[in-house]
């Protein structure tokens, strides 16, 4: 398995666009398309927010079969907290889609970021969607990388490839991340496709396994989005004889997703809102790793370790507060806490003591800009 | 019941006093006393982090027979995860105090605020706890006040009279608050005096009813602390008849006392490193009071709620996440949001539309300068 440049266009099969579509203000580009040429078993998981965006609702009815071939995606307005309407024009983004490209409606997927509670500017989109299908093209997945985005500053882009049974295998994806980041089963916008054979029962259980030590495994700022959502298509054109149990092609194809998950989301983390340093927090010693990973997010997102200097005595005491506040049975003579810091990279390990359990949790710190972008995003 | 200017030394019966040490090198106070001339009934609540500061565990001793007459506190240093020295000099600094005042050690508190593991500067306070007791006063509560701040930036006392049985009966308090503030069960450093007679039982009760609504409800930055402590101590020279039951008496007093908590929780929040606004907070419709506590707890530590900007157009798709976020049952079509701005005060009202359940807390903003504190306070 190795790292390629490429994004969601690098599989065989998958085309793209994206451009400005007339709804951010900046003029960049705010809506995206992802189309396979045959159809794909398909996986994903969406935010566990209890106030749940309009286009997850509709992806969650959509996906139920196992088999999406295309996706639309805008920027600059969630088309949350939006009412009746918010629905009513989620799904008719998959029908407009699905028209233009000569599929059915529940085969498509639609995902929005942006502003909540803003009526969803659906004519501007609808004018838009012919152009975006005409202008797909099969090197364009940086196109739709950057349509997804909203304050992120760099487009987030990886591509694998592998052998299986002999046939080259390739994942592609790509993500948008920023600001209210702390995925909880799901993620940010994401997007990955593949051309490998797989079913989409074991795609969803690669996408879980792959989800919960990448994207379920960092935070910017705690904050959970009502938005969160992360797809996985595979439309099987490597022509790799189709996984369909835990078998050695499902481990390979596993690694593979697992690289990039771990990838886009460090890039998420790197991207932060502010961001200048990067945190890598791994706890060990904990009872169970769910244990394990709890703790790891509560010293991740404390504003005073993300806040600390580091480059000289590191305030560990902070540390340690994090950890006390997890309410476990570690105390002050169960825990041990270390540091490494490489230019803007800061390892925090912290033992408790208590047993096998362990994780690794992924953040950024929290800077004079993410308050200054935050008092003015609006 | 009425305000009146004052803090600990305002009850009958109570001296304090207040000086720089030499601990801290600003030069500004750090080592503080209060004493009572007779035995109090006492009660506290502490911090409920596994990792507990040395004086939290030598007080939770102390206090278990409900009869303390002296409190012993310094700034500075925290004294914890000072390993055994820790514990040997928490119990060291209250056989100093109980041998100068010629009472037991076991009557003693004693409460550390400051950096967590550091050696704790046991010999300069132990030079300076003759000259402490000598220039103990019955005006000198605001010396004490001042004795347990940190980054504090102004001192926090109040004190309230009411009559019982046609006794004036007083209550005084001071707190010290201002960063790795989110009190559980507990509180920050906090010291609570009063005249009233009170079986400790009683005042135990009363004590958690005020705490829940003051300091239990206030958050700067969601970071519960290792040293968070408040005792009150009743030494009963009002004369009022003893309250050993929740009688009208009692009733009385827990009012008294909730407005002492309630203005010393508060005064904490509008001191909170950096803030520059005060969040009021009200959460109701939920299922239960629990659960609207914990909603707006989560409203009040979103970092996205804490840095927006209120003047024009509020970003309420923030507070709407952050409840989603909380995974109730309620939703988009349940969920009422509006706000009110006075000057520097945002007050947010959330209804969940579920049940009768309602909570406020208070919290401040997230801005610049808590950024810059923290990244410099080592």
């Amino acid at each position: 398995m190795k790292v390629i440049k490429g994004g969601v266009t690098t599989p065989k099969g998958f085309k793209a666009n994206g451009f400005w579509a007339g709804v951010k203000k900046s003029g960049k580009p705010d809506l995206g398309l992802v189309f396979s040429q045959s159809m794909c078993s398909a996986a994903a998981v969406f935010t566990r927010s209890s106030v749940k965006a309009a286009p997850i609702v509709v992806c969650q009815e959509n996906i139920h079969d196992g088999r999406i071939q295309a996706l639309i995606a805008n920027s600059g307005n969630a088309n949350c907290f939006t009412g009746e309407y918010g629905f009513t024009y989620a799904r008719k983004m998959t029908e407009l889609v699905a028209e233009e490209l000569g599929i059915g409606a529940s085969s498509v997927l639609v995902m929005s970021t942006g502003i909540i509670g803003r009526p969803f500017p659906y004519e501007k989109f609808k004018e838009a969607v012919p152009k975006l299908v005409r202008g797909l093209g099969n090197t364009k997945g940086a196109s739709f990388a950057k349509a997804i985005m909203t304050t992120d500053l760099k487009d987030k882009q990886i591509a694998v490839s592998l052998e299986l049974d002999g046939k080259l295998v390739t994942i592609g994806g790509c993500a948008k991340g920023s600001g209210m980041i702390e995925p909880n089963m799901a993620t940010m916008l994401a997007c990955v496709t593949t051309d490998a054979a797989i079913s989409s029962a074991m795609l969803k259980e690669a996408l879980l396994e792959a989800v919960d030590v990448s994207f379920n495994s960092i935070t910017v700022d705690g904050c959970m989005s009502t938005n969160d959502m992360l797809s996985v298509m595979a439309n099987g054109l490597a022509g790799n004889k189709k996984i369909s149990s835990r078998n050695a092609g499902y481990r390979l194809f596993l690694e593979a997703l697992t690289v990039v998950c771990v990838k886009l989301a460090k890039d998420i983390v790197l991207d932060g809102e502010g961001a200048e340093r990067f945190f890598e927090i791994r706890v060990t010693g904990a009872e169970t790793p769910q244990q394990a990973k709890a703790v790891a997010k509560k010293i991740a997102n404390s504003n005073l370790v993300k806040t600390a200097d580091y480059t000289d005595n590191p305030n560990w005491g902070r540390v340690a507060a994090a950890i006390g506040a997890c309410e476990t049975r570690a105390t002050e003579t169960s825990i041990k806490i270390s540091f490494s810091v490489k230019k803007n990279n800061i390892f925090i390990n912290a033992d408790l003591g208590l047993g096998a359990g362990a994780a690794v949790v992924y953040t950024c710190d929290l800077t004079r800009e993410y308050v200054d972008i935050n008092g003015k995003y609006n």
